[in-house]
C-alpha cells in the first residue's frame, strides 16, 4: 500500500507541466513507496489554474502561494514559479514544515539561496532542487564512469548551452511567457537559466570550482516590455562565456548563448581524463560517446553508446533496447529518486545547499564579468 | 466535458503496457472528445492481470477474454496478445458490437485478415491496427513531405529492421515471453514482427506493392522450447530479405534480422525522388535526414532535422524545440488519433481493412522465400 | 638503386588519372624495389594523349595500342579504357610478354574473362585487375578483423553503391565521357561498373556468393546518343538490386543505383558476426565503424575509429594521427603493393583468375534479373 | 611553357615533407604558370638530407642554410624549420632578394615578426605564411559564405583544436623530434602551434580579435630533455583556452590542448549569425555543416555538405562528386595559389604582414595567462 505525497504546486508554465507529468507517471513505472496525490495547483491567474488542474487532475486550486504553503492537507510545496520568487516561497513553506522542492536556479543569488538553505535546514524538511539533467540516463551513466575512476587524472571539461530563439529584435522582454528575458524576474539571462545546468552537471561529475573569469554579451540592447508595454533597456545577459579552474586541477570552458543560429537547446559536455574521455549532447540524449585509450589500438575510436538497454540506469523501467525516451523522463527519475530517498531517508541529490555551491559559481562568473578580473569561489 | 472511452485491454505484457500508457497520457497533451476509461485488463494469469490492474490503474480484472468481450460496461477491446489470438478476439468483439483496436501486425496469415474485415465491417464497429511507427513525428513529416510531391517520381525504397537479441543458442523459444520465436504463436519470424512494420510504412508512404521475391533463413536450427523443456526444430525465420516492385515503378529492398549484432531495434528506412531525399532511423527516431537536390548546390547536403519544433507533426503538444520524445509517445498519438477519428467519424488509419494489405505482402514473402520465385500481390 | 618499372597506359580518362598520379607518387611514400617510368600513353585522340602526356610526364605517345603492346622498350601495359577493349588488349599485351594492368571490371563478361585469364596464365606475365577499394586503409583494417576472426561466423553481409549522376532525362548517353550509359562499351550498367566493386569486396572480406537472385531497371528507357546523335533505346541498367547467399551460410542484399539522389558515390558495406559487426562507407573513406559485443555492456557501443595512426594498413606511410588521406591514395597502395609483390615474387590480389570470380557473379545476377530465377554459381 | 620556380626548401620534417609533396604535385593537377624546380634541399644532418633529396628528387643538398640563401640558382627559400629559426633565416633570405615562404607560426613572437615583414616589404620580395587550413576546400567554401553576408550579424565564433599525444609522463622533450615540446625551440606550446591555425582562420573569416582573455596549464611539469638527457622543466604550454572579443561584436572562445584523451587532431571551428551558422572539423575535413535559418522550417536542419563537386573550392582539379581529399592537398592549394599570385602580381595571402596579426594575438593570449587580466590587441 503506498504512501499519499500530497503535492502543491505552484505555477502553471513549462516547469509546472513537466513536473505534473512526473508525478502522474511515476508510479507506472517505478516502484516506490510514496503516491504523489496532486493535492492543488496554484497560479495568480485562476482561470489558468483551474484550466491546468482540469488538465493535469489537481484536486484543488489556489490563487496565493501565501494560503496554499499554510494549507495542512498538503505535505510537499513544488515551486515552478519565477527565481524572484523562489525565495520567499521556500523559506514560507519551510517555515509551514512542508517539503520544499524548487525547479532550478535555486534563487536570485547566492545571498538569498543561503537563507533559503538555512529555512529548510532550521526547518529540518526535506529539499530539493531540480537539476533534472542530472537523470538523463546517459548522464547518470557518465557520472558511474566518473566514479569508477574510468577516466583518469581529469585534465579538461568543456560545456556548452546553446539555443537561438531570441534573436529576433521584435522578441519581447518580460510578462508570464517571457520573465526569463528580465532580470528583474530572472536574475540573469542565460547564467542562470543555462550556465546553471552546466554548471551544476560540472560541479557533480568534476567536483568544486576555485575560480572563474567570464565575459558577457547583450547583443540587442533594447526591447518593448510585456508588461509596461514600452521599449525598455534589456537587462540579462543574452550570452555568456567563462574560464575555469577545478579544484583537482582541470581546466574548462563554459559558454551559453540564446543567439547561436541553428541550436535549439543544446546543451553540450565533455571530460577528457589521461585514460578515457566522454562527451554528450542533449539533440541526442538517449547516447552517449565514450572513447577508451586502453582499447586495442586497432580498434579504438569514439563509441556511440546507444543508451537504453536494461543495464542502463533507470532503463530497466521503462521500454526496451533499442527504444529511447526523452526529456521529460528525467523529472520522473527524479521524483522517482526524490521519494526513495524520502522513504529511506537519505536525501536525494542536489539538496538547497549542494544546489547553492551553483548559486556561488554563478554570482562569480556575474562578477567577473563585470570586473574582468578571475575570481575565486569558496565552497563549504 | 469529455466522453468515456472504456477500454478492456487483453493482454500484459509489452504491448500492454505501451497501450495502458497512452491511455493514461492522451489527455493530458491532447484535446479530445473522450476520456479512455480503464475499465477492466484481462490476462489467463490472474495474479499478473491484478499486478498490471494496480500499476496502471484498472478498474477490474479478467482472466478470459471471452467474458470480457461480452461486458456492457466496455466500449473498445484492445488485444495486445500474440498473434494466433487475433482473429478469434477480434471476431468476437466486433460480434458483440465493441470498437476493436489490435497489435500488429493484422492476423497469422492474409486468410485470417479477410474475417477479421468481414467480422469488424459486418458489425460496422470502428477498428485499428497499431502500426505505431507512422506516428513518429519524423516518419509523420516525411509523409507530409512525400504527399506534397517534394521528393518528384519516386525510383527506390528501402528498409531495414535489425536487431540482435536472439543471436545466443542458449535463448529457448516459445512461451509467455518468448513467443515471437514459435511460429505457432507468431506465425512467422522477423516477418511479421519486424518486416510487417517496415511493409505498413512503405505501402503508406510509397503506395501498392506489386511483386515480391524473397529468401528467408533460420541459423539457430533447434532451441529449448520453454513450454515443452524439450530441445525443439525452430520454427521461424530469423532473418529474412525481399526485393520489392512498387506499383509506381519504383524498385526496394527490405530486410529484417535478430543476428545483426550491435543493432537492437534499428529501423531504417530511405526514399529517394527525382528531386529530394529522406532517410530515417528508429535509433535516433527524433531526427529525419533529408536532402533537396534544389538547394542551391554550395551549401546543398543531407539535412539533419531535429522534429522538436511546434510546427512538426504532433510535437506543438509536448515540450519546446530541442527537446526530444521517445518511443513511448508513438502509441500516444495514435491514441489521439484515434480518439479524434472516432468523434468526427473519421476512420483513423490503418483500419484492419488497410493493415491486411501488409498481410498480403508478408504471405507473399514467405510463399516467395519457399518456391524462389516472383510472387505477384493484388491489392484492392 | 630503383629498378625502372616501364609503363605504357592506355586511356587518359578519369582511371588514367588516377594510375598516372599513382605511379608519379609511390617513391616519394613506399619504399618498394621499382621506380614507375611512364614510358608512353596510349589515346586514339592524339591531342589529347599529347596534353596528357605533358600533364603527368610521360615520355611519348602512342595513338594505337596495337603499337604500344609491341613496343619493347615497355615492362607494363595498364588498361584504362572502355570495357569492351580489355578483352583484346590484355591478351595482345600478353601474347607480346607485357605485364597486364586492367582497370575493372576485367571484361564485358565472363566468357572474355577466362580467355583472358587464359592468356595471361599462358604467357606467365604478372596481371592484375584495379579493385582499389580493397586498399583504403578501413577496408584493409576490415579484412584484417576478420581474418582474425574477431567478427565470429558471419550472419549478413550488405552493400549498397549509390549515385544520382544520371537522374536527368537530358543527360545524353555513350562517346567518350558517356560510354558508361551505353552498354556496347560498357557491357552493363551498375553492375558492372559499381556492384562489380562491391562484389569484389564482398568476396575478399566473405568468400564465394553461392547464389543470387536480382532485379534491374531502366528508369530512364531513351536517350540522345553521342556518336549517332540520335535519340536510342537506352541499353544499360539504372538500378540493380539482388539477394545472395554465400558458401559460409550467410544471407546479403546488394544495391546499385544512379537514381539516389543526394548520394554522390555512396559506396557502403557492413558485415554482422555473431561476436561483432563493422560498417563501412565511400564518404567518409578514413573511418570504420566497428561494435564488439564483448565489450563491457556499459560502453558499448559502435565505434567510429579514425583509421588515421601509424599502426594503421598503410598510414605509417603518410602524415601523423588524426590526418586523413583521400580516394586516390587506394590507386597509390594498390602500385605499391603491386610492385613489392612483383619483386617478391609473389602476385598482389586480385590477379585476373581472382577477378574473374566478380565477373562470374556479374553475369549471374544479370542473368538472374532476366529469367526472375535464383541462379547458382560455381566458384573454382 | 611553364616558367621554373627554383625552391631551396630548408627542414627535413613533417613540414618539408608536405611542401615537397606540394611542389611535386601542383602542375598535374592546376594550372599554373610556374613549375617547381626542386632544387636543394637543406638539413644540418647531411644523410638525412641526402635521403630526403633521394626520395623527393632534390636536385642538390646544403647543410648550412646561410649558403642555401645566398645560391644564386634559386628562386625561393621555403622554411620548414622550428619557430626559433624562422626569423633569422627570412631576413637573410629577404636581404638575398629571396622570394621566402614560410611555415606557420611566423615567428617565436610580434616582435621577430616585426622584424621579418620590415625585411621582405623592404627586399620587394613575395612572401607567404603556411596557414594551411584556409585552404581546406569547406573552409574556403565557409570563407566565402561568410563574405556573401550569408551568415548575417556574426554573434559567436569559437574554435577548438584538440590532441592527445603528450599524455604520457614518459614522453621526452626537446630535440629534432619533439621541439614542439620545448619553449626554446617553439617559443610557446599549443598556443603557437596549434592556437595559432585557429587563430588565422578566425582573423580570416571574422575580422580582427580586439581583445583575449586566457589561461594555460602545463599539466606535466617535467620531462627528459632529448638533449640534455636530464630531467628538466617543462617550458611549454600543454593547455591554453581563452576568450575574445572580435572588432565586430562577436564573442568567441577558444581552446588548444595536447591532453583531451580520445582527440587525435580535432581542430574545429564554428561560427554563428543572425540568419545561418556554419560548423566544421579537421576529423572530416572534407565536410561542412550549415544551417540556414531562412530555410523552409519543416524541412530545416544542418546540412552536411560533402565538399566535393566540382563546383566546389579546388575540387575541379581533383576526381568526382562524392570522392574526398585530404590533408596534403591543402599544400598544394596554396602552392597553386602562390605561383598564380605570382603570376599576377597579386600576393597570395597570408602574407607575412597578414600573419603577423596571429603572431599579435598569440603574444596577447601569453601575457594575458600570466597576468590574469584582458589584454587588448592593437591590429593595424
Amino acid at each position: 500500500m503506498l504512501k499519499p505525497f500530497r503535492v502543491g504546486l505552484i505555477g502553471c508554465g513549462f516547469m509546472g507541466r513537466t513536473h505534473s507529468n512526473a508525478y502522474r507517471r511515476v508510479n507506472n513505472f517505478f516502484d516506490v513507496q510514496y503516491e504523489p496525490v496532486l493535492q492543488a495547483i496554484c497560479d495568480n491567474d485562476q482561470a489558468r489554474a483551474k484550466s491546468f488542474a482540469d488538465r493535469w487532475g489537481y484536486l484543488s486550486v489556489e490563487t496565493d502561494w501565501h494560503k496554499l504553503v499554510e494549507r495542512p492537507d498538503i505535505d510537499a510545496i513544488d515551486i515552478c514559479v519565477p527565481n524572484n520568487l523562489h525565495h520567499d516561497i521556500a523559506i514560507a513553506a519551510a517555515n509551514a514544515g512542508k517539503i520544499v522542492l524548487c525547479e532550478k536556479p535555486l534563487a536570485m543569488n547566492a545571498a538569498e539561496g543561503e537563507e533559503m538553505v538555512a529555512a529548510v535546514e532550521r526547518a529540518g524538511v526535506a529539499n530539493f532542487v531540480s537539476y533534472n539533467y542530472r537523470r538523463v540516463p546517459a548522464i547518470t551513466l557518465a557520472k558511474r564512469l566518473v566514479d569508477e575512476g574510468r577516466l583518469g587524472r581529469i585534465f579538461h571539461y568543456r560545456a556548452n548551452f546553446l539555443q537561438d530563439w531570441t534573436i529576433s529584435a521584435d522578441l519581447p522582454q518580460g510578462g508570464t511567457a517571457l520573465w526569463r528575458i528580465d532580470a528583474a524576474s530572472a536574475g540573469s539571462g542565460v547564467t542562470g537559466d543555462l550556465l546553471a545546468h552546466c554548471i551544476d552537471t560540472a560541479l557533480w561529475l568534476n567536483g568544486p570550482i576555485s575560480s572563474v573569469t567570464a565575459m558577457t554579451e547583450t547583443f540587442i540592447k533594447e526591447r518593448r516590455h510585456q508588461v509596461s508595454g514600452k521599449v525598455e533597456k534589456v537587462t540579462i545577459d543574452d550570452a555568456c562565456a567563462f574560464l575555469a579552474r577545478f579544484a583537482n586541477g582541470s581546466l574548462a570552458i563554459f559558454e551559453s548563448t540564446r543567439y547561436a543560429r541553428g541550436h535549439k537547446a543544446l546543451y553540450t559536455l565533455e571530460m577528457n581524463g589521461a585514460d578515457a574521455s566522454f562527451a554528450w549532447d542533449l539533440h541526442d540524449l538517449h547516447r552517449l560517446s565514450y572513447c577508451d585509450h586502453r582499447d586495442d589500438s586497432l580498434v579504438r575510436g569514439w563509441r556511440s553508446i546507444h543508451v537504453t538497454d536494461s543495464d542502463m540506469p533507470y532503463m530497466d523501467k521503462w521500454w526496451v533496447p533499442g527504444l529511447q525516451i526523452g526529456y521529460e523522463h528525467t523529472f520522473v527519475h527524479q521524483v522517482a529518486d526524490f521519494l526513495d530517498g524520502l522513504a529511506k531517508n537519505e536525501p536525494a541529490s542536489p539538496t538547497f545547499r549542494e544546489a547553492l555551491e551553483t548559486q556561488k559559481v554563478c554570482d562569480a562568473v556575474i562578477a567577473s564579468a563585470k570586473s574582468g578580473q578571475w575570481v575565486e569561489i569558496t565552497s563549504q
